[in-house]
């Protein structure tokens, strides 16, 4: 053998000893559910969202049940400039009229929920995009009058994304969905957690911008690793959470106490947070954890 | 037993009777598939697209595999103006630049397609919104340079619509197909044939604006009730069909060469053409029948 | 289009209105079990036999698990004084020795049964005929030595009836039933409410030759329309009902008793009772609930 | 071990031996499709007919699929003569007007048909009784103006009588057929050999009164073994078979064209003779085979 | 019929009986699972297992589904002597090192198991051989530490077994067990008992050399014909069992205890012991029920 | 973050990106079955083995159905030196007598099948062990009366394979067969071929203790990359392979044109050799392809 391709092959051998080291992760999470939130600014960049495709498309592979969950709040704020539609909110909620909620659609169904599609495709024929209206997946009702088109999620039909996971494709879920008088424009973080617990999903991930959950705000060094459920329980009610932070650790606190296993927050800006997480040991990332 | 309960009841009976003397239309179409193209004015109107929801959803309970295709120009049209895109058309296909197929995918995917999903669903959680890039259903490559994003269908992967027909909903596709380098805008007429062709539909419908065919095009009395495989190639080879007609000519003879035992052309601005047309002899409408 | 077409048009469409109207119903019932015991003046009449098949069918076709129980009583006389074999009653019930069992199992089985199988095929390879010992489907234990073989129901074993239905067939039940000893002559009403029961079926309709229960027996126009469980219960108890209703009457609180949803005494004789009771809201019959 | 016990024992092993020596033949015999046409004194008489349902239980027992078809001659006369309708044969077949088919199929289907299921039914809740009529199994037309309901097979639908073996039953067959007009009564021994050609049987078993074919009508002893396939059609063609035997040779002759392995005529009043036909080596009858 | 065909008759007609007398055995125990522990005397002859093997095919083609568990003391013994390692016991049980343990795997599972594989396979291809390795069907843990690679069974994981058996095989299991650091060699009794527990078997059957459980050890006509569970569990404390029997009672009132109906010891060096047991009603062996 | 954990994370990152590289690979390969034969030096080093069997089990965790074959020539010698037993070849044939064949049977099933076994449970209950004579996988007949029980395989019954791959475990084949007289040796290499065969593999892999095929014999650096299978076909005519290529290269050559895909010659002393054949683009080892 020859010097270069002596070297060709040790950097090849590398490669084997690393898929040979996944080994008991890949065992351990075989035919597991997992619920993966896709948004922030890891959705707006290609390259990264690349990387998260790649992971999503690993877990499918190694045979998890994955299902994609993806708002697209800055996209819609683009069509609605484009659009000359006043962008308001209201106590951090979009307020959404009848106009906004058709933006709403046209940007998360037609063109987001699609990018994703198409993206994960790359791999095959893999993936369907999936609306809440779809099957009726995400059955909403007002959250208040005020607000118009903003949904609550009354009930998660799961028949048609079970349907799709067994005939062996990655639902991508746009966070939209229905009631008896149209449709309804519903926070992407709530939409993964009931997913999730309809799914009666093993593991539900928040791919965001952020590192984790802080114990100090201002200090990024005070990554909490570990949360357990009674501990998410505890934090939402001593009111120390950041108001950013508290719609999501209570869609969390709710993904646990109906039985979802572990809820990560991971930071999906940096590459592979989810492959690191599932098939590694470098801890990254807050884990919640049930009691 | 009152007067005014004999009348109500005479009235019961006689919706009785027409039941009855559907059976053996039903009892013929159980299980056969039939791919319904809709389009034009009818979808435009919310009264029309009700009763031919309500026709649609009335297959599917007599035990048919309904697949709805739709295009949607018009609103295609209205986004773009209202996004100061400018519409430009070349033998009769939409040029499309990136900007415009990204609009075309927002309204078709977007909102047209889960119009037709919400209408549906009002039956019952019956309907799932599908693109040609779920599950790569419709591949296609560029028609030519000048059209940019116009593009024909090179393959149907029909895998993704079978397995939602078999898991008891009505796939509602939007023409819309990707290829390698992103998304298509395909025709409707054209995409309805395909899919037709890889399900080995029994029975393809155009719901449109118009009666039929027409001998004469001036002459509204002169249409043509049915039309054999060959006469349809014969009619494509002289010249005397309307330059609006051959598409959809075209699109038909490859349907029935490919083996669809009927294609339609109904008016779909008529109460319950579909209807009508299976569940009773009023002959209505152009029928190409094989040989 | 010419008048003519246009009138023939009209009538079509209102044609497709009724089977549009039909829609909510048929969505309702789709794959419910429903059981209908068949008897009295409307098997004697041919043109009435042709509408309660017709409707049966379109049960069938509409998605509905249906399950045909029948006697046969006039029949089996008519059989009887062919023979010259005596027709004895005692308490309202045949006093049935191993002659005119053996008449009772001929008429039942080789005549009535295959008539109705006969008539439900007409439309399609839909319906087979089951004895009650085929597939020891009624067990039976005699009732008193003095009524010889009249049978009591022990024990219904429903596979062989569900291997019929979930085969495609309309199963068409003739009253009989078999013990240790040789066949039993079992009351069909009974047989019925025990098929509906062992089945947990739905739905429990009697055709009769009346119109439902009356309030008073001597004026036609006291027709309870709708009594409850513990109702059943109370007239059963109250003493008022007519002799002839006492066993169907307790053979459907047996029904309601088991879980049985809705149990109805419909006329017969009327044409198309059970589309009507099943498909309008023509209130016709008595129906009787859970409470 | 005391006397007793020894020879208790010692014939128990007799026993236990014999059923050893069944191993390869019970092997060899599995999964087989093997029909039975039961008729003729063997089906008079009490203590034979217990014995051939044992037999044919057995072979269920041993993981064969068997099909019991049976006409009824004999009882149909009985009936007759009670009723005072008159019996006409012409060239053998029974001239059948509409009184006397309503005769045939109360006593087949009501009768004779129900005495076997009961009788097999002993051994479990293993049998179903089934006419031709019963999913239009046996399809029939007239065979001539002049003998009225005499029906000739045109078509054997044997869906129902597969669902009925997969369920777990042992089918039997009234030879009674439906056409567009009502029931046909037709020859048992043709409608075993079409249900055997219809369910590509392995084996078709004629248990008859005779020892099998004579090469000598008037010597007993000179019964014929084995006959091959094209032996069997210049059997038919050389004009000495005996008027009784053409139509059961001619139903054999058409079985084998078809493709059925063996054909066997064997003595049903000899006990046991289908076990011994096929666990034993001890040669019985006539068997047919292919050439 | 000639005279020496007639006697082959009468004879052939005494096994059919032979053969329909087991009918109602044959129904009582199509579909249960009965597990078989195998050796001793009965292992070593070459007639006997022919005899042994012959029966468990018949279960089998009974429909029964029959596990094989089977250990070898005397052939390891052979080999460890031509192997010069010397044969040790402490209390009954065999002290294993590894290089025994190589030994008992190589005596039991290449050659004993094969042999019954080989032999079972005589009827078709019917037989596979398993070890408690193979899908870590018996995982043990060391007895004691002076005992080495003596194993106690902690779990018996049976999916490998059902695979087996719903594919149509016999599984024949070789008494080793695995553990963490290796193999394990397990008591046989104990193995068959625990295999049965896991496959919650209706019936356990030991073959040995003794006629079954004595009350009075030296008094071989004092055999005991039936246990109760209670009485197995008064049996162990009473401590009047020989400790020959001891593990093998200990066994079965575990497997009593945990849902096995009937449990047997029966002396496998008589002929056809275990369709005697099955197949008649000649009464051998003790057996052990519940109470 | 601190520089710990940055480097960790470092680390992490590069094994993700060598799962996500190796995608593509995994998707093309998904659902093919492999065929691996595994002797020499690599099974007889434990390091080695457990390489290997790393290797077997991400192959199966990438749902790839792997199939091990594998022979055991110097533990057979081993344990016939043990028993004084004479090894003797002729034409590099073992001769096998009764004695032999039984060490054989004892070392590779009981001993080196089970080894594997053991290696490949340790992520999982995943292998199970199958000799030749299990489910008569290898029927054989002897090559030649000198050389005893050396058999050459008739017929591949695989029907126990593929009920063991379908339930989810690794079949470990130990190239031992068996006839109508007994257990037969049969070489490992086409026992590898023959399997592929039957299973209609895609890929059959070889890991030998050399690098590949050498163009000339004497050269290390010759090594031939490519080799067609008219290729093949002219090297075994040139008849300038060495004798120890010979069987090997014929047994590929018959693979080849029973139409696996490709056949493999690996140095199964490299660590990982299988993973880099099929997950890298390292070009390793010799690779026989279809013209």
């Amino acid at each position: 053998m020859k010097r270069h391709d002596r070297i060709m092959r040790e950097e090849a051998l590398q490669k084997a000893n690393v898929l040979v080291e996944a080994l008991p992760w890949i065992n351990e999470w075989r035919g597991e559910t997992v619920v993966v939130k896709y948004g922030g600014s890891a959705m707006e960049n290609e390259e990264l969202m690349a990387g998260v495709v790649a992971d999503i498309e690993m877990l499918k592979l190694m045979g998890m049940r994955v299902v994609l969950v993806h708002g697209g709040g800055k996209a819609i704020n683009r069509l609605l400039s484009q659009l000359d539609i006043p962008v308001r909110f209201k106590d951090g909620l979009r307020v959404t009229d009848d106009a906004t909620m058709e933006a709403v659609q046209e940007v998360l169904i037609g063109k987001v929920n699609q990018q994703l599609v198409w993206a994960l495709n790359e791999y095959g024929n893999n993936a369907v995009g999936i609306s809440g209206a779809d099957g009726k997946t995400f059955k909403c009702e007002p959250v208040s009058a005020d607000l118009g088109r903003v949904g609550r999620i009354r009930k998660v039909n799961c028949e048609l994304v079970e349907a799709v996971l067994d005939a062996g494709y990655i639902p991508v879920v746009a966070s939209v969905g229905c009631g008896p008088d149209g449709f309804y424009n519903v926070n992407a973080d709530v939409a993964a957690s009931e997913t999730a617990k309809a799914l009666k999903a093993h593991k539900l991930v928040y791919l965001t911008d952020v590192d984790g959950l802080l114990a100090d705000v201002d200090d990024e060094d005070s990554l909490v690793t570990q949360v357990t459920r009674s501990e998410t329980h505890q934090l939402l009610e001593s009111g120390t959470l950041s108001s950013g932070m508290i719609p999501k650790v209570t869609a969390i606190a709710s993904a646990l106490d109906a039985g979802v296993e572990q809820v990560h927050i991971l930071n999906g800006t940096y590459p592979h947070s989810i492959l690191l997480e599932i098939f590694t040991d470098a801890g990254i990332g807050t884990m919640f954890t049930q009691d």
